[in-house]
């Protein structure tokens, strides 16, 4: 097997984009107060790669212009349509009514593994802080939630990782396989 | 729902790792040659939460003591088995003959996408440095190529984000849904 590089990546690339691009499920993206702008730049890159349809930074989360994010992001805030918005439920509430199943990135009493259920077609993920994560007042506006099951010593991944996970498992199960 | 912290959350994590740890996949991972030690570290702590059976760190895969693996690894290096050898090429083949398949991440002529191949019950991922993807002399010793479809602008994510995409894809495919 070989490597595919410059004008062969570039074209497999732009085939496949047009190809699987359409099928793609309809992604909001909330962040709640996640504090680290590399966390920011990275979820920006990550929101680019599967095409969420609109990404929000909330609370203290950091917003471009910023350094570290067009770094770590790539410039990817570029291409994704992100809106600041200061509370995280205001958004959630707005999201609800134009038929977004609501699921919260977080380990609560009602969580499932992230990827044992099926999720609707129209669907918003919302994370949060590092340390915090999910508030109480926005998992009351939640519908679901979902954890990434951990199997070893550790009690948590880096919110960009898991929500990778989560995304890319979404896109796979509704993108048909 | 609420949050699941403290003892709570300690007592959650500890009985999911009891019920589900013994069934997942033998997995084997190999770094040829990734050089930022935040990626290093990114991968420990990815390696702990799936319980990777192995990690090889070859090349110039920067290797602990080293405090930016320890801190964003959050120590794990300390919970996964981990080992130094020069050449990627050398391990892939010791591994082939202890029955692993041997696949790597990385976009060739003949890669499938990650999620629609079925993986056996021994696996080793091998992923390569950050610029230069996983080389030649080791693709040549490899059974089959993966790549994570990117849908966006983008022409790649980060080694550590794709890496947790793919191995987190195996262990929900092999341990059960």
């Amino acid at each position: 097997m070989k490597q595919l590089r410059g004008t062969s990546l570039k074209r497999f690339l732009r085939d496949w984009r047009r190809e699987h691009a359409a099928n793609l499920p309809d992604i909001a993206l909330v962040l709640q107060s996640v504090s680290y702008p590399a966390n920011v730049g990275s979820l920006f890159r990550i929101a680019d790669a599967i095409r969420v349809n609109k990404m929000f930074l909330c609370g203290i989360t950091p917003t471009p212009p910023n350094q570290t994010i067009t770094k770590v992001g790539r410039d990817k805030h570029n291409d994704v349509s992100w809106f600041y918005e200061k509370h995280a439920e205001d958004i959630i509430q707005a999201l609800r009514t134009e038929g977004y199943h609501i699921c919260a990135l977080e380990l609560t009493d009602t969580s499932q593994p992230y990827h044992q259920i099926a999720y609707p077609d129209k669907i918003c993920l919302v994370v949060g802080n590092e340390d915090h994560g999910v508030t109480r007042s926005a998992l009351a506006l939640c519908d679901s939630s979902v954890f990434v099951p951990m199997y070893g010593k550790g009690h948590s991944l880096n919110v960009h990782v898991c929500t990778a996970v989560v995304l890319y498992h979404i896109i796979g199960q509704k993108s048909g396989k």
